[in-house]
């Protein structure tokens, strides 16, 4: 058998009742022809990304619906972020995410975010990249926004400090320390840089200029979620798939890197309400000529349930229905394809939640259990029951038939 | 959000099909119009208290549904005891539960419960309280009827020891035995004591008495499920909750206290089948006002299954029922109730069981599943799926909004 699969992986998916949808939840609310018939045509159950009642990080779910465990494997958000934006992060290395933040001449944060500087950040960050601490060096680069990444390389590093960012604003800039030697040695060079960036991006001809417009200058670089790079091995050789992914946010990117996984990116595909679902639709079913696995994460409906904006959210999840219109009818029959969530974010809490996701599995020879609609509660009963993430990868290549046999 | 969570735990509640009953179990064949109502507008499901098939006992199905290991956590049954009756069981101490017992001049067990004697216990544990035994110290206290518990305290004691307590009448009494040297000397200081007991307790006035009435005299103390204190984190540390219990025993008041729960004793609450369950009801509406998470067993439905009396578990889980109305009626709509047992308690076994036992939730933004009646049978297919208790916490913590995310 040659037989492939789709993850499709729609961000934040999950919701709770809500009054102003007539106690239903965004999912069951929309109207949703194409997952209504993948549901009825396939199987479906519930789904909780880690554990009951986990509340799941976007990188900690897609760890687990990758087949990995994330409590042995995540450290911090930093590694991932890094690697989302192209940037190595090597064994012994460790690495941040980082905001570009506005200070006053106390040290004290007057905006974590800078005014949400969008521009002149690729300068800023290259007046701090390869900088020298000791016998140590600092690797940066700018991401999204106020966003960007650090990695320290040097010998004998440890990941355990404590932040330097007080997470709120009017609270001075902290001095991070190590929990052992080699921390502290990470958490001196981690001091050092933020001193250091304060200084050079003080004196940025970009500041100046943001000065000189009334904008609060980007004037001090603000690690935080630390991290080293997981111990993961490569996602086709673990599975026997040959895989690519189509993902819309540098953290899920970074995660697809570290697995080895061909990650394309699809113009239009925004990450955000407006994005292009269908031209990324057509992206993944042409990708199937080549590749046996796709993992496609979505991430407007996480936005929306982020935002409490339930109608958005309904509106999201139509425009994402017609997407999988699409790969339905572009597959043939001896594809699958699993839509999920990474986790629930619901309306009202504004946030993600550790509620279970509804999963549906569709392609061939599958027995088809009773569901015939695609929500949170439409799925209860449905024959894969309740499972978890880390069950994920299992079940689709099980039914793809790359699995070896446990026994004999 | 500041939501509120009661869980609610029907000691012994579960059962199966009796034929008394038209082949229903006790609470299938009660007339329970709150608990259906809770179920219905709520999330329901099946519960294994620690695993499929795994005979809990309350001590262990509490540790699990308060979000503890029970096989990590737990010893043995006497630091429970102690601490349940007020008793300090520090880091180091070896604690025990005890009966008071009758042995003939030979040191055979004649009696195991002293007649279950309920007179005179107090001046008898006086009597054995502070004993000196080398360089340990014995601490004593009565409990209820013929209980008791003994703490010994001393430096280098070690709880693998056997037991003295023969466990069944017209047997000696045994010579404990201690697996390693620190073992050994707990179980020096014990056969100590047991020897000592009994000179002490031949000559108490208390059983001069009851031998001059023609009932056996308490005249040993027998002890028995050696433990050490639990490694435990305080409850509302771990969980971020506000906590407070309500339980008619002292074995759950003694991990609500290694817990650093508020425990309160309501007047009525007697943990038999005359319980004031409404006295409790009202108590833990009111306890609201101050906390965020209410812990509440009611015992009756135990004892009534330990005694295999059916029709007595149906009248105490009406009675049960009729609280559980009060509660839904004094709560607002931002707190969770959460009723479900904390093991099985077959009338047909007359003890505990491994079988799995309902779970219901109730509260805001729940997307209510098809369950309509809350009994063994009535859960099955409900949203909740198959739980276990150690994911009650963090189901219920999730609710309540007050879980931090792992991951970004």
């Amino acid at each position: 058998m040659a037989r492939k699969a789709i993850l499709l992986i729609v961000d934040g998916l999950g919701d709770r009742a809500i009054p102003g949808l007539g106690g239903k939840t965004p999912l069951a609310y929309a109207n949703t022809p194409n997952l209504d018939r993948a549901a009825t045509l396939g199987v479906a159950g519930l789904m909780y990304p880690i554990g009951p009642g986990v509340v799941a990080g976007s990188d900690t779910a897609h760890l687990a619906i990758l087949g990995m465990d994330p409590y042995e494997v995540y450290t911090g958000r930093g590694p991932f972020e890094a690697a989302g934006i192209g940037m190595d992060v090597l064994g012994g290395d460790v690495a941040f995410r980082v905001n570009f933040s506005t200070v006053d001449a106390n040290m004290v944060v007057t905006d974590r975010r800078a005014g949400r500087i969008t521009e002149g950040t690729d300068q800023l960050a290259q007046a701090l990249d390869g900088m020298e601490l000791g016998d140590v060096t600092a690797y940066f680069k700018e991401s999204v926004a106020h966003r960007g990444a650090l990695v320290l390389r040097g010998p004998a590093l440890g990941p355990h400090v404590t932040d330097v960012d007080p997470h709120e604003t009017n609270k001075p800039v902290l001095t991070s320390v190590g929990s052992d030697p080699a921390s502290q040695r990470t958490a001196d060079a981690l001091n050092a840089f933020v001193r250091r960036s304060h200084v050079i991006l003080s004196d940025h001809p970009v500041n100046k200029a943001r000065e000189a417009a009334g904008k609060p200058p980007a004037n001090i670089a603000l690690p935080r979620g630390v991290g080293v790079a997981p111990a993961v091995a490569p996602l086709d050789a673990t599975w026997h798939v040959r895989s690519v992914c189509f993902v819309e946010t540098a953290l899920i990117a970074g995660i697809g890197r570290y697995l080895g996984m061909n990650v394309i990116d699809v113009p239009g595909a925004t990450g955000g309400l407006d994005s292009d679902v269908l031209a990324t639709a057509r992206a993944v079913v042409d990708s199937l000529s080549c590749h046996t696995f796709v993992l496609c994460n979505i991430k407007g409906t996480d936005v929306a349930g982020h935002d409490s904006q339930a109608e958005a959210k309904v509106t999201m999840i139509e425009r994402i229905d017609e997407a999988v219109g699409a790969v339905l009818d572009g597959i043939d029959d001896e594809t699958f394809l699993l839509v999920t969530a990474d986790h629930s974010t619901p309306c009202e809490v504004g946030d993600h939640s550790g509620d279970p996701v509804p999963v549906c599995l569709y392609g061939p020879n599958l027995v088809a259990d009773n569901v015939t609609e695609f929500s949170e509660a439409g799925v209860v009963g449905g024959a894969l029951g309740w499972i978890r993430g880390v069950d994920v990868m299992p079940v689709v290549t099980n039914l793809m038939g790359v699995r070896y046999k446990f026994g004999a």
